[in-house]
């Protein structure tokens, strides 16, 4: 089989699926649904003669997509050599609307792995100490009780000798982990990864001044295994052999990749990093260290570690100096995770007494947090995937060709595309921006029904609402086919009005149960803070419109960006936030929604969308 | 080539040296001058048609022994094809006297890894913790900050699910190292090793009950590189680019054969074994570790380390559970090792106040201590190698053969065999023995001069000792052609007298400058302590006829045999007596003899053997 456009030739096995085929190659599907044939998304194209298309394929393909060859992946046989075109390029060469920065408080410096510059004397008949005592020596009294790493020590003979005993101490915690030439003292990074289920995202960070040196991020090559985590936990209970080694295998690839990108543009080779911070969900995290994450996708919800973990990079499977140290955030239960725990220390939220903080995560879980230094509590809302374009008709993650947001001009609708293009489909951003626009106008009422208006005017908004044939319900007509990327129209649909009402109404009653165990009201909160693209990029009257956040003055609302990456650069630039991490876990309290008796009955109350308009 | 009796097939390369065709083999040779054609001990026979052989091999060979076609296998070049026999049989079957017990004080269990039998709750919707967090609530408060391995914590979920929740704990300073079915707390072994120049011990020892299950020796592949360190030192020195791997690999072997074999003793798997304690001399300790000794051998002879290291079992080779620890016994300087830390923990002199004592292992280099728990004083006196059986003429170790002791019974000598067998040679207590003989008898004068007595008698004694044809000096005849192993005459030579004199007097003159340090008398001396083979084999009066140990009251002394493996098991039973190692390192004071201004002036001094008989 030959796969364009990466030109690949695999051999395969007749009877199994293209999916199956592709699932251990780098090349990756978008589909959603883990292989299923219920997301339709993971397209191909097959080049070669092929067959009729099964009754799944044919039901989630148009008849152009059926007549140009294109099936799903996941439901196509092979039955003889066929040569096929992946329509989703690689996903690297994309422009990705990923939150790549984050706003940082200020800190010390003070990073996990430090250098230092220190002239040894050499052995003489006046000094006859060991080598490793006379570096201690020349450290100083507070290194009197310095370790050696074996590696280090190992060599050290000669690297003490190579550098004529003047040299570079690489120090962490106490241990000398290598003995560098003088000249090395001024090179000192770091890495950092925000570990996602969808995106990951790698950062090579200066340990002497703390800025971002270079950035890169990858699509997730777990995905193709399903977009949620409880997918990939399924997979790997279902694969009870090597299903966690393979879902380790494609990330320590991805993460290896991102490391090697990271390094070309630093201009580093690979023996100069000496330490990684990675924060991610709990899941991620232990499919980082190699854990079984079963016990996280069934009741009691138990993960097998919490805490932080500290451990040589080399044990994990990445491609470091030899001894560089990995130091994984600490997470709190199976959906608090060490992403969450990184946007609290972002936010500073649990530094500071006088002020109540709401933090907001959208993601397939809404992570929700409420508090102070005081207290603080958590809860993870099930959202769903909708805010990342998920279960959406035409949504998709914030990348080229996605509508970001939408506003009226001149009657009529305009939207604003990611990368200038004609337009692919809805991202979270413009979804929520969309659907405000419509509540504004009545063109979506507080039950969340798409409806032409009332009054029974007819401009060029009421127009769009339009009951496509064989339908019992409205759609919103976003895009003509005239207008779109693919020369398909783009609808809003009445099902996705109802996705986005589903994930508020979860988000909204996770904020209101936060708020009542605490015993205070919404005018109580002093300060929003929203984590990830989606907080970055929404507009804040919109998400208020469709009461995704709680009505408040807009100023009171602070995007932090990629706030689990700016979390692990503060842990690494500054050992006291390292700590901090750990103190947040023990501060915070986790209220469990899914058996919170109150729930259900506030997500009922917080499904619709609030009645009142907003400007 | 083919060698015998191994029956090894090898492909050499024309114009090598049957010394280098072997070296990177199992087969071991004699050699103590590490390949330079001057001890004469490489022998191995030709059994195929072989050229005239070199005028060293002739020096140094008998006519007889030339006629059979043995020869030196480093001065021999290989032309063609042949087949040799190596003279020493396989070190392994041979029947050694190595030390393989040792006293031991009566300690505390409190091994370096524990095992717990523990029950943790599974995780229920009352707990909700993490399985690490489980884990800590069963250990109990004392286990609050708990530590997991990342070797352990990958297969937690399936290991704690396996064994039901209920299980033993493996322990090891604070951390958990492995997760094992109940039935397996009853399991609990440790090794230790004793890193001998010559020599390799190894013993699996029980952690329940402290006793030696098994016991495995063997020679010291390294001792193809030379007999002493600075030979292999200097091996290490002139092969810059391998020579020390190739040695940590040669001692790596040596120590994973002992290991299987210790294993199968004990019918336990590899990955039974979590703890590991070596002691051995600095350089070994060196070897082990891979740091480059080469320090050790120059002024101001300044190791890589001193301290303890504690390190993964895994990242220095030995082939353990993933998560064993080695822990290697600190050393004080490059001459007083790890060895004689174990010595004097196996001793207790550092634990009373209100004794002297005085320690002496015998060795190549003969290492002394003096002192209690306010001081001591440690040296080490470069005796030579002729306490062990080397550069005496028909010296050996002790192993089957060796004359270890001999008496006089109706006026004519009679010797003690090591296995019953004829005699082949003398190892040291038999030297010694023989020494402190003819002192007594007056056939050896305090100046060291070996001749028939004075007096003009003739008896069986006096007959023995001849001038041989050629010789200007006389020589005594220990056993007749008829009597010995191979055929030919044992002689004790008057060199070999001399080398006796030369190792006393060093030992003598060590002891004396600790005696003059300290302040005190010889008198003042409460208890003296012998460690090593020959500690436990020589007859005390003989060692203190020869001056070999001071003229004490025989009853003040202690042999410790196989101290320094006494040590190692302490230390693995006993976390006290493993920190109690650290603090024998801080208190211990090193008197460097060398650039000791009395020490040339003792050294003459005790150079001459007593004049006054003991008996
Ligand atoms: S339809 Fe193929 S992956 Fe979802
Ligand atoms: S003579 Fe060959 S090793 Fe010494």
């Amino acid at each position: 089989m030959n796969v364009l456009p990466a030109d690949i030739w695999l051999r395969v096995k007749r009877g199994v699926t293209l999916w199956e085929a592709l699932e251990n190659t780098d090349i990756e599907l978008e589909g959603e649904c883990g292989g299923l044939g219920k997301c339709g998304k993971c397209k191909i194209r097959v080049i070669t003669a092929i067959g009729p298309p099964t009754a799944e394929t044919a039901e989630l393909l148009t008849p152009e997509e059926l007549d140009k060859g294109i099936r799903l992946a996941c439901r196509t046989k092979i039955k003889k050599d066929l040569v096929i075109r992946t329509e989703v390029l690689n996903n690297e060469v994309e422009l990705f609307q990923i939150l790549k920065y984050g706003e940082m408080p200020i800190i010390e410096l003070d990073p996990l792995v430090d250098k230092r510059s220190v002239s040894v004397a050499p052995p003489s008949l006046q000094n006859v100490l060991s080598d490793v005592d006379r570096i201690r020596e020349a450290l100083g009294p507070e290194y009197q009780n310095l370790k050696i790493s074996h590696h280090c020590l190992a060599s050290l003979y000669g690297d003490l000798r190579a550098t004529n005993f003047d040299g570079t101490a690489v120090l962490h915690d106490g241990c000398l982990l290598a003995w560098e030439p003088a000249k090395m003292a001024a090179r000192r990074y770091g890495l950092i990864f925000d570990l996602g289920t969808s995106t990951l995202v790698g950062k090579l960070v200066s340990l002497l001044e703390g800025q971002e040196v270079a950035v890169v991020s990858r699509l997730n090559s777990q995905s193709k295994h399903g977009t949620n985590v409880i997918s990939r936990i399924q997979y790997v209970k279902e694969h009870s052999k090597d299903g966690l080694s393979h879902m380790r295998r494609l990330l320590m690839e991805d993460i290896n990749t991102l490391t090697h990108r990271l390094l070309e543009v630093g201009r580093l080779v690979a023996e100069e990093i000496f330490v990684v911070v990675t924060a991610g969900n709990t899941t991620m995290q232990h499919f980082l260290l190699g854990l079984n994450p079963t016990g996280i996708a069934e009741a009691p919800f138990a993960p097998v570690i919490t805490e932080a973990v500290v451990v040589r990079a080399q044990d994990v499977g990445l491609h470091l100096h030899p001894d560089a140290m990995l130091y994984v955030m600490p997470s709190k239960s199976g959906y608090i995770g060490g992403d969450l725990i990184g946007f609290m220390l972002a936010s500073g939220a649990a530094d500071r007494e006088d002020r109540l903080a709401l933090g907001l995560d959208f993601g397939t879980n809404g992570e929700i947090f409420l508090g102070n230094r005081r207290r603080m509590l958590t809860c993870s809302a099930a959202a769903g995937p909708a805010l990342e374009g998920a279960r959406i008709t035409r949504g998709m993650i914030g990348k080229a060709g996605a509508i970001e947001g939408v506003r009226l001009e001149d009657n009529d609708l305009r939207y604003q595309v990611i990368g200038n293009i004609k337009p692919k489909g809805l991202c979270g951003s413009g979804l929520v921006d969309l659907v405000a626009l419509l509540l504004h106008h009545g063109l979506v009422d507080s039950e969340g029904l798409l409806r032409p208006s009332q009054e029974g005017q007819v401009n060029a908004m009421e127009s769009r609402v339009i009951k496509r044939k064989g339908s019992e319900v409205h759609d919103f007509l976003v895009a003509s086919s005239r207008e779109s990327f693919d020369g398909r129209e783009i609808y809003l649909t009445q099902d996705d009005v109802r996705e986005l009402q589903l994930a508020k109404g979860a988000i909204a009653a996770g904020v209101k149960i936060l708020i009542k165990t605490m015993g205070v009201d919404i005018g109580d909160i002093d300060v929003i803070y929203l984590a990830g693209a989606l907080g970055n990029y929404i507009n804040p009257y919109s998400a208020m419109r469709v009461g995704l956040i709680p009505r408040l003055d807009p100023e009171k609302i602070t995007p932090l960006g990629n706030a689990a990456s700016t979390g692990a650069k503060m842990a690494l630039l500054s050992r006291r936030c390292w700590e901090k991490s750990a103190e947040i876990t023990h501060l915070v309290k986790h209220v469990e929604l899914s058996s919170h008796p109150d729930f259900f009955h506030y997500f009922i109350e917080e499904m619709n969308y609030p009645g009142e308009n907003l400007w």
